[in-house]
């Protein structure tokens, strides 16, 4: 199964500008992802898709460096733990942890995004509502592709877009989502942030979702959530484009379209606040 | 009231870079505000704010200049007849005689956009669903700053934020809608397109409203709507920002940042395709 999702995500487009290499952030493995011209200071966490069981960096690259050469930023992709070896809330551990060591690296938080595509829209959030479980200072934004954020599967959509999602079916989700779970109730905020989450204090949120997809009440649901907590959402919806359509940027309009609202999102709330990049802000 | 209401709107700023001059659209008087720079063709049809009762071109200076001046399109703003005098559907009528004209100018509804503030907001909706009605082809998209959306009145933030809404009272909108009204009943979709309008066909929508507003739910309603109708739509909530915030561009970076936004959206999705402006699409 993973092999077969990392050979359909090598069919999309890696877009030409941005250069990759191996590092490493809270004990696991990461891509760093720069942009070779115009960069600029800020770091994108990113999550990569794949239900929780599947993917890794490189699988999200089309993504990710498609808000990197977009941005001018940089971006961390993590190689967090996959269910079944590892279960909730492995993959939420790993995310908090990187991005505490984002922290402790000196870059602040202001200069931090966090970014994903599909689960790791979910884990996006739920890394968010954990570090801020954890006292730690919350990032600049969170940017989200398709996310999933409701275990419980309880959003009108999974009823009324089963059989048009062409992507996912109920029964496909519910497979995947048992392994992730482990057997844990899915009642609980992390695993279900559209439900449950109280998200007071987040920063501003920026949902894209295809309307035909199984998965849009999820960011419906989460983007109520933020505006009830007083929180900036941007809920944006397009039509007739599957699932994380934005890996098709470079092929179909509304993923490139889609792709630099995103950057522009990020440039106006991701401000340069990075230990060295700004005499004031340097550590002594 | 309106002196005092073109008063206080006078004293927001109004952008350099843009220059005004008297014109008419369907037998009404406009004003033309184009880019001194960097103009791109495209054509913002803009309704000015002001419940129905009070504005002009004049009022809406500020917020129309700012969306010329960074999208390089110019813009046509409508002087639509007013309650108490001419209440519903005088404006609707105005708002499509307007469209209208443009299209026998021979502007191509591609590059054609609407956009308004407060009352202007739920105009541009209920000119697209008139110029619908008519047969007429539609506009490329449509940009709301706090629309008003609903003359029934009945969202829930009508309720939930009552006496939070810094500029709106519950009173005050019913004193205003009563006028506009003119003994109507509002259970019609062009009155409460939030409430009963069918969107089907309708361009990409981007609606913009603060989370404290009265209003809130006009646009979450109508987000609604537009998704289940299959159109592209984009829900963009500020939280701590007043009623039609984007007017204090210059002054608060929300309304700047807002404003970004809504032009990065208008150049995505209107297209060059006036006559004259592409040799393939003049007319012989």
């Amino acid at each position: 199964m993973r092999a077969g999702f990392a050979a359909f995500m090598a069919t999309l487009q890696v877009p030409a500008g941005a250069r990759s290499s191996v590092t490493a952030l809270g004990d696991r493995r990461a891509l760093l992802v720069e942009a070779e011209r115009n960069s600029r200071p800020g770091a994108i966490l990113y999550f990569h898709g794949g239900s929780y069981v599947m993917g890794s960096p490189e699988t999200a690259m089309a993504l990710t460096a498609s808000l990197v050469v977009r941005t001018g930023m940089r971006a961390v992709s993590l190689d967090y733990r996959l269910a079944p070896e590892f279960p909730f809330p492995h993959a939420i551990e790993d995310g908090v942890s990187a991005y505490r060591e984002l922290l402790d690296q000196g870059v602040e938080p202001r200069s931090i995004a966090l970014a994903g595509d599909s689960a790791g829209g979910g884990l996006c959030v739920s890394t968010c509502l954990q570090a801020r479980s954890e006292g730690l200072p919350l990032p600049a934004a969170i940017v989200t592709f398709s996310a999933g954020l409701d275990a419980t599967r309880s959003g009108d959509s999974m009823e009324s877009k089963n059989g048009v999602d062409p992507f996912f079916t109920r029964e496909s989700l519910r497979a995947s989502g048992a392994l992730y779970l482990g057997g844990a109730d899915p009642h609980q905020e992390l695993l279900s942030p559209a439900v449950l989450a109280d998200l007071t204090g987040f920063p501003p949120l920026l949902l894209q979702v295809g309307a035909n997809e199984l998965l849009l009440d999820d960011s419906t649901r989460l983007a109520k959530r933020a505006r009830d907590a007083g929180v900036d959402v941007i809920l944006d919806v397009t039509a007739n484009a599957p699932h994380v359509f934005q890996g098709y940027a470079g092929q179909l309009e509304e993923a490139d379209q889609a792709l630099d609202r995103a950057a522009l999102f990020l440039k106006q709330h991701v401000v340069s606040g990075e230990a060295g990049a700004d005499s004031k802000n340097s550590k002594p």
